[in-house]
């Protein structure tokens, strides 16, 4: 039995618990071993959950930490911690990994561990593995990304006649989108997580603070009746473009050929470009408890099959990435095309 | 450097050699090592090449063999010869592995050594390794996969007008479809594709030749004005139904809302349902001498990380599925509705 902990009871760490314990079977055949959720650590009451991280790293029946707490403090502290006792962590925290990931990978790596964050990116979709390992011999040169669920959402009802902020409340009213709904429309989400993608693929460290961003505030029913008539949707995209050198986020025209096209309400999809194997994309919920869980999941499982060992995800001494300006918008059209 | 065969020099066979050279870095990054081919096998008066598999596998340089033959013999039989060598085998041959895949897996085992062909379904689409790797801990109810790009490209040139003598000619001049179509167009090649990922997921080999196929011969442009008229497409798809316990490939209506709708052309789509992830789709070239063996690349990097290690590749051991018969198309229309 391989024991491990969840940091953070919320939406993702009730996830985690809940995906160990119903796929049961599933895990024993994919691991060939069954996971136990040993501990559970919040800073609110909740029975049976411990207060002390201490407690945790100082177990040696921990293999592997779930760091499901979100933000940057105590996460990456404990984080830390864990990683120099040896212990794998397996995160969904984008704002972590966007800053301190290269910082916590190299430690990881030095303390013969394993610091995975698969669910930071694209929730449940398996993005990060397929790039890092299916595709770490493709050179990648583009990544277009719907890795906003909630702007998606909104954008799919305004395509369909819904206003702004009518498609807002809504997506307030069926609990995809937060009271201050800035860090989802003003696009800083979308911005860490191809900050994260950009870095995988490119050997160099984009952070999120150096990415032009353009949220979806600006985008009016007149901007979707031009597109439709064009054959074409507006869409909110994370984009990496290694011949530019640059990251940006910004509402880009998507025409009907293209896969992201159809990509709809809280759907993620993420299209890579590699030099021999042409366009793919990735589909799937990019957010929700049990989809994020399972990929919490999937890391826990992958570090407890390499216990003692670092799996290398390719942050680890990755140099900070200067940045382009983005190139400028000759579409012609009121928004970049993606072509 | 990690010295490794291509047997049969046809399309992917050239392309696995073509990747090797031109993605000699980014190879060396993802293994930590350089890949060199060292022999080439082909029956044909090809300079360089080598005739016989004996002088391949007694070479101890040899730790990887790339089985881009096709068809069952003599692959099956230099495939077996390989792997007693404990010599890995990576393959883009359907035919062979869904004949004798469960056989040759549990050699690969025995020898620990690996047999994995990622390039066998859905092209350069990495698709096998992220439901046995990414999703290993998931229960997999249902795939509906657009597995074969001749098929597709023929469907997508018939919702746009064209019928389908006219697109299978088009087809055919642009080298997508063989002079004999059958094998594509009746559905053979789309079998042999959702067997091998059925039999991935649910632990039961289903085989070819249980499956039953309706190709895309009597689909006819009133069927597409009519599907078009109540929001949908035709597509020929592979099913795997766990709940009905049944494999089969027929044209499907696909509702609008359904990912699988915008995969047009000559591109694969396969959507994969989970119980905790919910609807993942995995998206790319089903085919081409690039995309393909860029698969192949990737398993072969796989086994050169895992020298001496058998990767399991949940083949072996698989007990002979039964299958049910296929539901009945209670739809109301043609064809069944994808749900």
């Amino acid at each position: 039995m391989i024991n491990i902990a969840v940091l953070g009871l919320g939406t993702v760490g009730g996830g985690v618990a809940e995906v160990v314990e119903k796929n049961q079977a599933e895990i024993k055949k994919a691991l060939g071993d069954n996971l136990h959720v040993k501990y559970i650590l919040d800073i609110r009451e909740i029975p049976g959950a411990v207060k002390d991280i201490n407690v945790i790293v100082n177990d040696p029946d921990i293999k592997v930490i779930c760091e499901t707490m979100g933000g940057k403090e105590p996460a990456y502290t404990y984080t830390h911690l864990a990683l120099e006792h040896g212990i794998s962590v397996c995160t969904s925290n984008k704002e972590l990994v966007d800053a301190h990931g290269v910082e916590l990978s190299a430690i990881a790596r030095e303390h013969n561990c394993s610091y995975l964050f698969e669910a930071s990116v694209g929730g449940g979709i398996p993005v990060l593995r397929a790039l890092r390992e299916s595709c770490g011999h493709e050179k990648i040169s583009y990544i277009a990304g719907i890795l906003n669920g909630t702007c998606n959402y909104i954008l799919t009802n305004m395509k369909n006649g819904t206003d702004f902020s009518e498609a807002l409340k809504e997506a307030q009213g069926k609990g995809f989108a937060e009271r201050n709904p800035a860090a989802d429309v003003e696009g800083h989400d979308t911005a860490r997580k191809i900050a994260i993608l950009a870095s995988l693929v490119s050997g160099k460290k984009f952070s999120y603070e150096q990415i032009e961003c353009e949220g979806i505030t600006k985008i009016t029913q007149e901007d979707f009746i031009e597109a439709d008539k064009n054959g074409m949707s507006i869409k909110l995209l994370g984009v990496y473009d290694a011949e530019n050198n640059n990251v940006n986020v910004a509402p880009y025209l998507v025409p009907k050929t293209n896969p992201l096209y159809g990509v709809n309400d809280v759907f993620n999809g993420i299209l890579v470009k590699g030099n021999q194997v042409d366009n793919l994309m990735f589909y799937g919920r990019g957010a929700g408890k049990l989809p994020t869980a399972s990929a919490v999941v999937s890391d826990v499982i992958e570090c407890a099959k390499n216990i003692g060992k670092n799996i290398n995800n390719n942050f680890a001494d990755l140099p900070e990435a200067a940045i382009n300006k983005m190139p400028e918008n000759n579409s012609g059209y009121k928004f970049r095309v993606l072509s």
